[in-house]
């Protein structure tokens, strides 16, 4: 334990979230799965945990309710199955692990996490990482697990059109995925995101979230990043890995860095969304460039809970 | 036609590529393929095609010939089965395409060429991607086109066993990928890369020829980078996009931000490999840290074949 500023961040999507559209009812229960989140992967990290296992604590954490698109919350594709994406990278040694369309899986970011542990492959997609998955045992779940009847009024209202929506809300934009980022005890970095896809999605279409660098990135040497938002933009801007060289090769700050990619960059681009990063020293960024981000952090100096911007 | 410098480089795998090991016959075939799929290429920007046209009709040209790792040369997985990644980026909108995992289309550079001009989305996986690109009447053969003698005799070497290999030669490596990047005269960059994937492979692994910011990047500002070699390695160092960084934000030329992703990071990091770059001055650079690259160019000072260091 020679790192005090050790610390954790995490995010549970972000987009048109507007207070005027939220019960106190509705934003007590996001607060309290934040806080609850935010607490098991800052119990891990107090422990001694490494930041890839205060990491995936979280997500499992943030999977496992049914408010955010990820995990047992994930929307319905065109076909009515739940089809999920996560990856996670280890700032230490560079070693990353992912799955994409994975279908049944309870926890997809420790699926992610035996591919990093176990596979010398870096993403997996499809039945062929469920497969990999079973061989270490991986917790499925029958499809009526994933049921949410909020989700599945979604679905009903697209599924004979070909609009997709990364989360639903009328017109609105909820743009669903979790995340989490850590700098750990040791002084080493960790990042995971994990999503439930877009609702009515066709295609196979597989976004950023299980894609090394554009979704998720970490590096000892600069920052841990988890990204949320219309993933295309993410992936053609390459974001994660972007503030990182920002870091790197032009010596900004990680809060520097996350604003130009995320205020400057991703809006010039036309992209939605925002990031959550903590850097090798403990300070923590937070940019969007839309109405909310659910979000949260916690260390030495405290924790909080946001919502708005 | 402003931009005299227009000009195409092209690769078709890097490895372990010995002149000890190649008879003078099979080098001709190398010379003779890589020779027509450079002049179809830079024939195309000599007519003043986007960089994002003659990028596909090389890829093309080396996808139809045996002797790549890609369209028809493709190796078997572990199935006995042809899965194919490709991916295109357009460096004047930022906007790309690619697919993964695609079995029975000819030419998948082109079908992640559809997905660039006709999808919201940048990446479609399996039977998703073909029924998207059968909207499209992109074309498609049987397995029969794919079979190649020498591909399925690598095959039954490892079939039963938990070996997969990149293309098969005893212990030695070649790393099958083909790839092309482009300036046209009207001074717009673009980058593109196709694969059969890896002889045995299981899991629905995907490697970085299918990943924006991996194995193909292309941007204005910049340059245009196509990789091959262990992908993995360049999935953790998001290599096409790190050498576009190390221009953008450190300055570096071409060759020399090329130099420090392959010959220092790769190498450091254990992975093997190179990658073919242009810049929007028109200057080229194909670094590799093997024995072998098969690779051409073509611009206005005449047209060069290579296979060794």
């Amino acid at each position: 334990m020679n790192n005090h500023n050790y610390g954790i961040v995490i995010h549970g999507g972000a987009g048109t979230i507007l207070r005027s559209e939220m019960t106190d009812e509705k934003e007590a229960k996001y607060q309290s799965a934040l806080s609850e989140a935010i607490e098991a992967g800052y119990a891990a990290l107090q422990s001694g945990a490494t930041a890839v296992d205060a990491v995936t604590k979280a997500i499992v954490s943030l999977e496992n309710c049914p408010l955010f698109n990820a995990g047992k919350g994930s929307v319905f594709n065109s076909k009515g199955e739940h089809e999920m994406d996560a990856s996670i990278m280890d700032g230490r040694t560079l070693h990353a692990g992912a799955v994409a369309a994975v279908k049944n899986i309870k926890n997809p970011i420790r699926l992610s996490q035996l591919v990093l542990s176990h596979s010398d492959h870096v993403l997996l997609v499809g039945d062929g990482a469920v497969v990999f998955g079973e061989d270490y045992n991986i917790a499925k779940e029958e499809d009526a697990y994933f049921y949410d009847q909020y989700r599945y009024e979604q679905w009903q209202k697209v599924k004979d059109t070909d609009k997709f929506q990364l989360d639903h809300s009328k017109d609105k934009k909820y743009l669903g995925t979790v995340g989490a980022v850590a700098l750990d005890s040791h002084g080493n970095l960790a990042a995971g995101t994990s999503t439930g896809g877009m609702t009515n999605k066709k295609y196979g279409r597989i976004g950023d979230s299980a894609l090394i660098g554009a979704g998720t990135y970490a590096n000892n040497m600069t920052c841990a990043i988890s990204c949320t938002g219309s993933g295309e933009y993410f992936m053609r801007a390459v974001t994660a890995y972007d503030i990182s060289c920002l870091m790197e090769y032009k010596g900004l700050s990680l809060d520097a860095a996350a604003k130009k990619a995320i205020i400057d960059k991703l809006t010039a681009l036309g992209g939605d969304g925002g990031i959550i990063g903590i850097d090798k020293e403990g300070n923590i960024s937070m940019p969007f460039n839309c109405e909310g981000m659910y979000r949260a952090y916690q260390n030495q100096n405290g924790k909080a809970v946001l919502i708005y911007k």
